[in-house]
Formats: structure tokens, sequence, C-alpha cells
């Protein structure tokens, strides 16, 4: 580790310092006369940059050396692989998740997780508790939502993710689904991830809409270092100035966190246009940035909301989705991940 | 109410949507002949906007009439006034928070409240519980900084504003504290915003970084539609591309949400900024737009922690912005709230 | 077209709203009875959208309806195709830009213009005039720079593209270049894009990097209603609050232009990135979102730049590039264009 | 100076290093074994930092001592005062600009002038040619523009200042004008710049509406590094995510670039806002963080343009912010420049 101490710093504020090096079991040097460049030799762990820079008189921690996040991809440091039912994600593999913004009946649910199977969605999304700005929104249905995420997937067998938003609800919602969805919104909710991290379901970890990567990923070090290695992260578009999108899909961040982490990274490309004829070509995006799935809004009846902006798309565009997966998962030897029942054929050729 | 309907609806999604007109008491006429103006009267509610906003097939909805949120200014309400012990916020009345970022030892804790409010502070603030961006940096001293925190009233008589993080604490913390602090990460944390509503505990709200003023005064509304209605909104700067302050305090906002909201609105000039050298024109510029208050880091010992962009200033620097407040106050024959023991003295004039 | 008035409007006010009605040809008639929304039936023409929205007492223009400004994709118009030499952007046609950032000497100009031909590139890019932040930095070559590059197309065909700065140079730029560069600082320069815009000479505009999409297109206008029809778009990334990548690249907005207009749109992955080892994912990205080219900086000696986050890449990972979009052109009938010389052969077989 | 080298140079290109160093003048010495840190000592120059940081193989430079920018407070640099008739701007002087958007015809101009003037501005702006998004608008009266202007200042004795956007315009404009106006549009447009800096007529620079702190002083640079050392830098607001003002308005940048530059530093919070009812509030909130000035617009007939947004405002609300400058001026001991005609009478005391 390379350390940049503040000038002029105190004796005791040094001596301090000093002390939590040895106690970390760090050899050190300085590498200038003043006094400002301080060399550590050692095993690391995975909270010690952090504890480094809280330091008092501790300027920046330039090189993290061997002290290595969990988080991170460390030299030689294989991808994660993030199994839920029949979808993978990560190391080699691609995943489509669909389904509906909000669950509503039970029938109704199972009738989209048939056709979101049949187009290539290997897992279910749907929202029983939402978050709202405002008070007087639909909150959703609550607990009578697990029962009708649980009958979807007792029909299909497809694994189901859904949102919780308060720690308190953890025990109840993980009962139930396949992977946790924690959202945009909830995204530095330290207790929440915290109470998430104690449970061995995977968590999908949506970016904050103004979170830079290096808060991202500090977010998922905070589920990671609470015993729960089965994280997913997912870039979902930032907030800008232009209205043109809804948000601004960061593919530039995709393909960061692919080299900088060892976590799966997907793509909603829903939430990031906002816009129904924008989904296809942002899901592309993500996956040719290197994504490893998409989470996609799939609506019952596309019709009736196709007018103002609606963002959910039907079964059949995300069948043309599920090709275009295939083929750009193909372009670097990954592999998209299809149930049973998927009606879609491989591609033989394309020229 | 004047809403505006999607074009060509379904007969009946239009059905339902007149059905809800008559369930919330309106009478209704359409204006135009393509039936997408949908003029309403009647008595309104709080909750009426949103509910039309929900409904399938309505566009927006322009002209809320009498359907007032709780947290906007209907014609002729006054402003809410909001008093912890000898600070009050709003209704011609402002008052100044200072206290170091996290509650350390009590013995310090002690002797920088009395130099605080020496200095002009009314409300001591200080973090018990701290919400990190890394797992591994100090997350506060807990049940400790809050025995802290009451023993330094104890020894002043100033009351104590203190950040709560979890719904799971709002009992415990708020047991002690004189007012909760939301913080900026947790403005759209609903089940934490529901709770601290559920008190009748005066809230500091902290608008989030990247929030629209459209979802800080909805966060607020949360806190109100559980009955509470002591709110503080507090801007304290927004995320932007330009990193020579840490964030950009949104003046326009300070003066927009006195003209639009009934609620006091306060400053931080200290997270806004990020440097101390700063702290205090940012002060006179969100007074100077209109705010009822300014909350400030205070450092015990400044002078270590003057390099490298430390934003916690000296009680000098705050007692001479404790002088700018009673001016600028003034100005609007505002009046700015001082303890018993403040040695700060009234200006005498100000024409 | 379809016009929202102010309400309460005087008398004159209307009546010389009234009357640019007539003067452009179009008939009216109110919809609703407060006389705010005006319907207008005509033929239409480019700038009449704009001169309603700049009339006194007009609120917005809700459909602009037959009133296509010229950049526009009006039903039934297809995709404007720009070639410059070799190079073929739109109407399903994909090319690649390749070049150093500013030109050197002419041999080092030759030498790697050769590399990036034989690499795939039918353009070759290379600075004479630079903009600069500061005014110590080195400004570019001028005069001596625009020798060069007519050098490195004598010696391989190879059209050149490079930046125009000020109205005043667009006549000696224009006599050497095939195609004049925008840069995004002068994207809203006016009197700079009239001066282009009065030549027939095609235009590589790139996008402010703050400027919102209907910005960008109208700066396009600018150029189109001066007679110039060669406009090709180049979004480069936008400003944002996050500094893993130098910029934000909006695929959304490549995807959503290529539906609003029937310009040619590509993408600047290396400015966007900022960094050499994201150039690859982010050209992917991209051409996926359905960009007609790329415009890429190569460096000819990358290993000594390639620390410190340079974006040059070198002409092998260019080479890599060629055959992704070939590949990603693929996937939609499109057609990568190629100068004769080019040794990146056809791809067979994906599977 | 001192200067951070990337590691493991060439030999050549370290020398080429030290060769620069020399030829400017300084002595050197590594501070480190790696021989990454260069500290340099000599008399410094303006162009300095810039010529070392666009060196290949420098990495950045940490303090600049001695070479000091020319917009630099260098220790003991006195603030620059710039003269323009009766307004005086920085060195403990406040002025303000009144006037209308465009100009419009030479009578109405006329009495705006004075009506301005006598509520307290003692310089009249006023729009001849119009930097606009759509090639449709109108784009000013140019020529006429200008003679009305010339009419307006002989009938009141108020200096002038309007916006050129073309170098070649920069002659013209300036026979006439007192002040010349860079428009955030074209703050990075460096032949513009440099023609304005090759005159000796004060400059009003506006903020880009996305540019950093460090391109706005660079931008100004770029005008002192050609002669002309009377540059007034203009906060305007800059663009970010919420809606609300329609530029938000940088107070943190004024109070730093107050303490980082010795030129004076104005405010516009007519652009700033977007609207009539919150430019009194950001008037105060600008001086109150340090500003040397406003500009303002003006309209003749206010109740036209009430409605919808407008951001003019009335003479009546111009004198009252005269009113405020006045005690905002005096607090830090600062006065207020006013021209014979205002019938706005000075504060006796402010304590």
């Amino acid at each position: 580790m390379l350390i940049r101490l503040k000038r002029a710093l105190a004796a005791t504020t040094l001596d301090s310092i000093l002390l939590v090096c040895k106690e970390l079991g760090y050899s050190y040097a300085f590498l200038d006369e003043a006094r400002t460049l301080l060399q550590l030799d050692g095993l690391g762990g995975a909270d010690h940059r952090t504890r480094f820079e809280d330091l008092t008189g501790v300027a920046s921690v330039l090189e993290a050396g061997s002290a290595y996040e969990l988080h991170e991809r460390a030299p030689g440091r294989k991808d994660t692989r993030v199994t839920v039912r029949n979808a993978i994600f990560g190391d080699g593999n691609v995943s489509l998740i669909g389904g509906p913004c909000a669950v509503e009946d039970s029938e109704r649910l199972i009738e989209i997780a048939q056709r979101v199977e049949a187009a290539g969605a290997t897992l279910l999304r749907g929202g029983a508790f939402k978050p709202r700005t405002s008070p007087y929104s639909f909150q959703g249905h609550g607990e009578r939502g697990l029962e009708s995420l649980a009958a979807a997937r007792a029909a299909t067998g497809l694994g189901i993710v859904t949102e919780v938003l308060d720690p308190r609800d953890v025990e109840r919602v993980g009962a139930v689904c396949d992977m946790f969805q924690i959202g945009a919104r909830n995204m530095a909710n330290a207790p929440l991830l915290r109470e998430v991290g104690r449970t061995q379901t995977p968590v999908l970890l949506k970016r904050g809409f103004a979170a830079t990567v290096r808060e991202f990923v500090l977010a998922a070090e905070t589920i990671l270092a609470e015993g729960n290695e089965a994280v997913v992260l997912c870039e979902r578009g930032i907030r800008s100035f232009d209205k043109t999108t809804r948000n601004l899909l960061d593919v530039g961040a995709v393909a960061h966190l692919k080299r900088a982490t060892h976590l799966p990274v997907i793509v909603d490309p829903s939430h990031a246009a906002g816009r129904a004829d924008l989904v296809r070509p942002l899901s592309r995006a993500g996956l040719a940035a290197g994504a490893d799935g998409l989470i996609i809004e799939v609506h019952p009846a596309p019709e009736e909301a196709q007018s103002d902006g609606a963002q959910a798309i039907s079964a059949e565009e995300f069948s043309r989705i599920t090709d275009d997966a295939r083929i750009l998962a193909g372009l670097d030897g990954r592999r998209l991940a299809l149930s049973g029942t998927s009606k879609t054929q491989p591609v033989e050729t394309l020229t």
C-alpha cells in the first residue's frame, strides 16, 4: 500500500498512524524526505484501505496493493457466478429477467410469467412492495403480491426477484423470493444492505440514480462484508440534464465494472429509457458493452400502455431481444441461459 | 382541478376515471371536443392529485386547484413555525444549529456545546449514528453518542438534533433527541420517513443530493401525511459536474420553496461547500435567498483539520456568521432566535 | 399544427398571432372555449414551428404536424446517406474514422494513415487547428497540419476530416479537407455553423458536452437551413457527476436520434471513455444502439501513451473493433464500408 | 513549482522535460528515489504551468509556485477594478446592469434606459446580435440595434454592454459599445476571446452553462493573455437535472472566484432563475456571496410577460434590488456605484 500523508503532521498523529500499520501487520518506509509518502508491505485485508483513509493525517491511499476490497478483481480472481434457479449471471453466462412493474392479480401474473419464459426469460421480476415518490401513490400489494409471485413460480419454474424496501421485511420477503432486489433509492441504505447481506439469498443491487461508481461498489461491499457473496450489480441509468430518455444508461460504467470487479453486471434498459421503443437498442448496447444480463419490464397488455412514454414492452419484443442477446453473448464466447420451455431457438448463422 | 387525459381512451378506462371523480366528490365537464381536458369542481384533498396522476388514462394534472398537498402554501396559508426548545424556524424566525460532525467523548462535546451556544447557536447537532459510504468506515458511537448528546443538553440547555438511519432506531433515538435529522441518503427512504412521521418530534429533512425539488417536497409530504407537522426542509447542495465545491448549494430552490411551501427551509453550508473558507459566504447567500436558519459543522480544534478541504469552522467564525444572520434576517423584518447565554449582542439599527 | 396559447391574451396579441397563421397559409380553429388551443391546417414549412414558438402569446407548439424541420424524419422520409470518398454513413452503411488527435509531422501521419486504413478505416481524422482550454497549450500546426493531411490523403486515398474553429478559416480548411468537423465546444457557434452550411462539404457535427438532444438537432438544422444537406451527427459523451469515464456516452440519444432524424449518427468512443481500455466496449455499445459509424483516436506509438488514462488505441485494437463493427452492422442488415486496401476480411460465420 | 512525472519514463522523455526546465530558467531537484517528484525553483511565468502540463511524461503540476496565471490572485495582489463610465466593478465597488433582453426600437430603448438608470443601474444591457438555439428564431436587429444602443447612451449617459458573437463583428461592435459581452455559448470560443482580448474595451465574460470553474478562468486567461486586463466574470447559473429554476446559480463558484482570482465577479440572476419572482432573492444571494455586481433583464412592459415563467422584472423591482444591493455591499464595507440621476438615495447607517 502507498499512503500520502498530510504535510507537517503533529508527532502524535504520525505515531498513531504508524501504530495502526503495525497492528495490521505491515512493515513501512518513508519514500521522501518530507515524510509524506509512506510505503507499506504486508498481507492486506478488505477493510484496510478504508481504515487508513479514515485516519487523521492521511491525505489519500494512492495504491491499495494487496488490500483488495471484497468486490475488487484481484489479479487472477475469476468472475463470480451467481445462479438463481435456471438463471446464471457472470463467468461467461448471460440471463434475462422479465416481468411486470408491479404484481397485480395472481392469474394475470401466471400468464405473464408463462409468456416471458417462452420469450427467453429465466427469472421473473415483479414488485410486491413498491418504492414511490408520493405517499399517496399505490405502494404495492405487499404480502398478497408475494403470494402471487410464489404461485407464478409454482406454475412455471421461473425463479422470482422482488424488491425489499424495509430492513424489517427482509425475513418475510426472503422466505418467498429467490433473489432480493435493492432498488436505486435504497442503494445507500446501509441497514437494509446489511440485513440482506446476512442472508444467503442472491441480491440484485441497483445503482442509485446519482451514485458514483465508487459509491456503487461500496454498497456492494457492504453486502459482501456481511457474508453474502451472491451480488449482481445493475446499471439502470443515471440522472442528467437532458430528458430525451428518462435516465442516461451509463454503458461506460458497465464496461468499467466488468474490469474492476468480479461481480456480474446487468442492465435495466426499461428504467433507463422510460420509453418502450428504446428498450431494444439499449438492451443491445448494454450487452455489447459487456453486461451479463438484462432486467426488462414486460406489460401484460402493452397496447393499453403504448401511448405516452410507457416503458413496458410486449413479450414479442422481449423475444427479439432474446435473439439479440444470444448473438451478442456469442461475440465473446459467452452463453445465454435459457429455461427448458423457451421457444426461442439458437440462431444458426450470421453473416 | 384540470386533468389532461390521454387520447383515444377505451370506454372502460374513461368510465373508471369518471367513477373516481364521483367518489372523491367532484362534478366534472369536458372542455374540448376530443374529450381530453377534464375540469373538476369539488372540495379537494391532499391525496387527490396523486390519485388522479396514478390512474391509467390520465396524462397529467394540469392544475391542482383546491387539492392542496399538505406541504403546499394554499392561498392565505401562513408559515409553519417549528419550535425546538430555544430554536424557532419559520414565520419570521431564523435559528442557527452548530456542532461537530460525529459525537466523540462527552466532555469534549459539552465544551463544544458551550462554545457554539456562546457563538449564537440555539440547537446542537452531532451524529451518534453516521451514514457512511464504506462499510469499513467508523459508523458512530450509537447509544453512547446519544448519552453524550443528552449530557451536553443538560449542561447547556441547547436542544439536540441527531440523525436516525434505521426505522428500528426511531424509538430509542426519539427518546433522547429534540429533533430527528433525516440525512440526504435517506430522503427517499419511505419506511423511515413514515416512522418519524408517526412521532410528534420535529424532523429536519435534508434534500437528497440528486433529488428534484418535487421529490424533496413529496418526502416531506410522506412525513406530514402520517400526522407530524413539524418538518423543516434543509437544502445542502446537490451533485454537479464541477468539483470546486463538494456540492452545489441550490439557492434558487431555497427561494422557490419559501414561495411554494409553508414549511421552514434552512441551509447546510458545510456540506455544500466542503471547505471551511466558503462556509461563511454560503451561509450569507442562503439567508439572503430567504432561508430560515443554518446548520453548520463546528470543529473542536479547527487547526487540526484546517488543511485539505476540511469543512468544519471554528466557534469564532460561527460567531461572525451569527452577526451576518442578524443583519440579513433584519433585511426582511425577521428575527434571529438566540438562547439566553449567547454573548452575541443584537445590532441596534438597520435601515 | 396544434398550438397552446397563453391565457387571457390581449386582443391585439391574438390578432397578430392569427395574422401570422394566414400569412403562412394556414386555416385555423379554436378547440376549446377558453380559446387557448389553436388547430392549424396547411402545408407547413421547416421554420414554421419556431416562428410560432417565438410569438408573444404562444405558450407552446404541441404538435408540429406537417411543419417538419429539415432534420426531422417526416413519415416515409428515408435515411440521408453521406458519402465522403470511400466512407458512407447512413442508409444502411457504417464507416469507421481513425487517426491521431493532433497532426504532427507529415511522414508520421502517412504511416498512421496507412495503418488505420489497413485496420479498416475509410476516413482519416487529425487536428490541424486544436481547440484548447488553456491559451498556453499547443494550438495545432495550422496551415502546415493541413498540408500533412493532404499528403496523407495523396499517399493512401483516405478522405480527411479535420476541425474548423473559426468562421474565417472555413474557406482555407474547406479547400483541403473532405469533411469539416465542428467540435463539441463549437456546437452552438452559429456563425461557424452558418459558414460551413454555405459550403457543400460534408460536416461532422459533434454534440456539445452539455447540449440537450433538442439543442443538438437545432445546431444541425442551422447547417441544413443554409443549404448543406450532408450533416453527420456525432455523440461523444456528455458531462456528468461521475468521473469513472471522462464523459458519459449517451447511447439512448443515439437510438433516439436514429428514430427522430434522417441524418446519420456516429459515436466517438475515445472522447467518451478517455481511457484506451474502454474504447472497444463503447464502440460496440454505440454500434449496437444503432450508430452508423465510429470516430476513434489511434496513436502512432500507443505504448508511450498507455499509462495515465490516455485514450488513443493501437491499430491492432482498431482492427478488432472493425471486426466487431462488421458483425454488429450485420445484425440489422447494414454494411460496413471498407476501402480497397483494407486487410480485414469479412467474417464468414458466427454461431 | 512541484511536478509529478509519470513512472518509468524513457531517458529521452526525461531529458526533454529537464531541457524545458532549463530554458524557462528553473533549477531543479528530484525529491524521491523513483524520480517522479521534481522540484523547480525560478521566477515563474503565466504560461509555465500549462507548458509543463502539456509535456509528455508529466502527470500533473502539483504546486504552481510562482508561475501565477494572469487571472490568479498571487499573494498581495489586490483586486482588479474595472470601470465602464459610471459603473465600477471590483476592489470594493458594486454596480448594477439593467436592460431588455433584445434591443427593439430606439424610442422604447431610451425609455427603458431612463427607467433603469433612475432605478439604480449604471450600465445598460441590450442584445443587438442574439445567440439563438433555432436558426429560425429572431437573431436581433444587428447594426440597427447598435444604433439604438448608442442613442440610449446619448440620452442617458449610461454605458452600454452588448453581446458579440462573431470574431468578424468585434471591430464594429467595439466601435459602439463600452463593454463587450461574451455569452455563455461562446465562453470556449477561443477565436472570439482572442479578438476581444486584442482590444482595450472591457469584457463581460459569462460562464458556460456546463463549464467547470477551471475552464471559466482559463477562458478569462485567454483574453488576459492577449493584453486586455479589463475582464469581469459573470456567473449565470449552470445546467442541472432539476428544472425548478432554468439554471442553478452557483454561489459557491462566486465565493471561490473572489478568493482565487483578482477579477471582479458579477451574477446574472435573470438567466439563472428564468422566473421573475426569483430574481430578487437570487440577486441578494449573489451579492451576499461576494459578487461585485448584477446584470438583470428589465422588461419595458412586464405585465405582458408576467405569465409563464418570463424572467424580466419591472423597474420598480429593480429599484428594490438596488436598495438590497446597497445594504449587502455595506456588510463588507463595499460601495454601490450610482449614476448622478439615480433617484435611489444612499442608506445612512449600517452597523
